[in-house]
């Protein structure tokens, strides 16, 4: 049995990564979706190992010191990271996984897991890309102003990622992903 | 306007390119098809520019020594050959253009053509390719060994090639290839 994909699916904040991959479970129910690691509290109804793995901040410190994470990152006060081993359990049963982050955590997994297929989401333009931000609507200018010049240079990155699809409408680029996914299982590795 | 792509579909003898050619002609008619040049003579019906490029064996010559030709090989007393002009005009149009040859013809179009998406035919097994082989049931056993050990030396040239498809139904091989060029159109170019 050959061994499964971990497809990274990253893009700026504001270009429908969530919508993509919404899409993408219903379309192919076989796919795998990481489970992140997080110190935070249980909400109700959010199940250990569906939703999250609930960690203590101990536990999430020893998983960071063994190496177990692939990436983590700290929002306000609670702890976020892609736990190796669930990666790597479902690739080695030969299924493929999907890990739906951001820019700079999707380079910190490729530091860690080269072998994986890095796809960036791209706007249909970067004016399409203010809208969106904008569109959200609760922000003021400030912050508006902020997430656009993250957004640029989030764009600058592109080039360390293997594959650009382009999120003119969700069908084309939920049909472009499931493409670069049969493509990579016929790649020949050298 | 992006540049089209160059596929270039090979594989051993007797596991079905022709077949398939012909399959992913009827399902994407915006691909465009490499025409050879030859020096041997137009057969009723045949087109210039369509069938084949007719030329005579000094006009030829010129074009192997002006480097025109991306592969060229002389079968009996004519020689065929693929013209570097007409897949660049038509990758310089925005086009994909598909070229079908056999495993050797391919090496040399890469040494001259790299950036080419090499695509290896692979048979189900191996049982099955010779099932194949003998199955035309029109040479006899001496042949059928020569073309069987060719076959075996030709899979061993897999490696050098981008993916690898399974001709296990023309239809699942077909989708596999149109999947790859779609996703080649996604690849960031490094």
């Amino acid at each position: 049995m050959s061994k499964g994909l971990l497809i990274v699916l990253s893009g700026p904040s504001g270009v429908g990564k969530g919508t993509v991959c919404k899409e993408l479970r219903q379309r192919m129910p076989e796919l795998v979706y990481s489970v992140s690691a997080t110190t935070r509290q249980p909400r109700a109804g959010e199940e250990h190992g569906v939703n999250y793995f609930f960690k203590t901040h101990e536990e999430f410190q020893a998983m960071i010191d063994n190496d177990q994470l692939l990436e983590h990152a700290r929002y306000v006060d609670n702890y976020y990271g892609t736990p190796r081993d669930f990666v790597e359990q479902t690739i080695g049963s030969g299924k493929d996984i999907i890990l739906e982050i951001e820019v700079q955590g999707a380079l910190k997994v490729k530091e860690k897991f080269p072998e994986g297929v890095f796809v960036f989401l791209l706007p249909p333009s970067m004016e399409e890309l203010k809208d969106r931000i904008v569109g959200r609507g609760t922000e003021n200018q400030a912050t508006i102003d902020h997430r656009l010049s993250v957004a640029v240079d989030e764009m600058g990155l592109l080039e360390y990622y293997d594959y650009a699809v382009v999120n003119d409408q969700i069908d084309l680029a939920c049909k472009r992903i499931e493409s670069i996914i049969v493509a990579e299982h016929c790649r020949v590795h050298k």
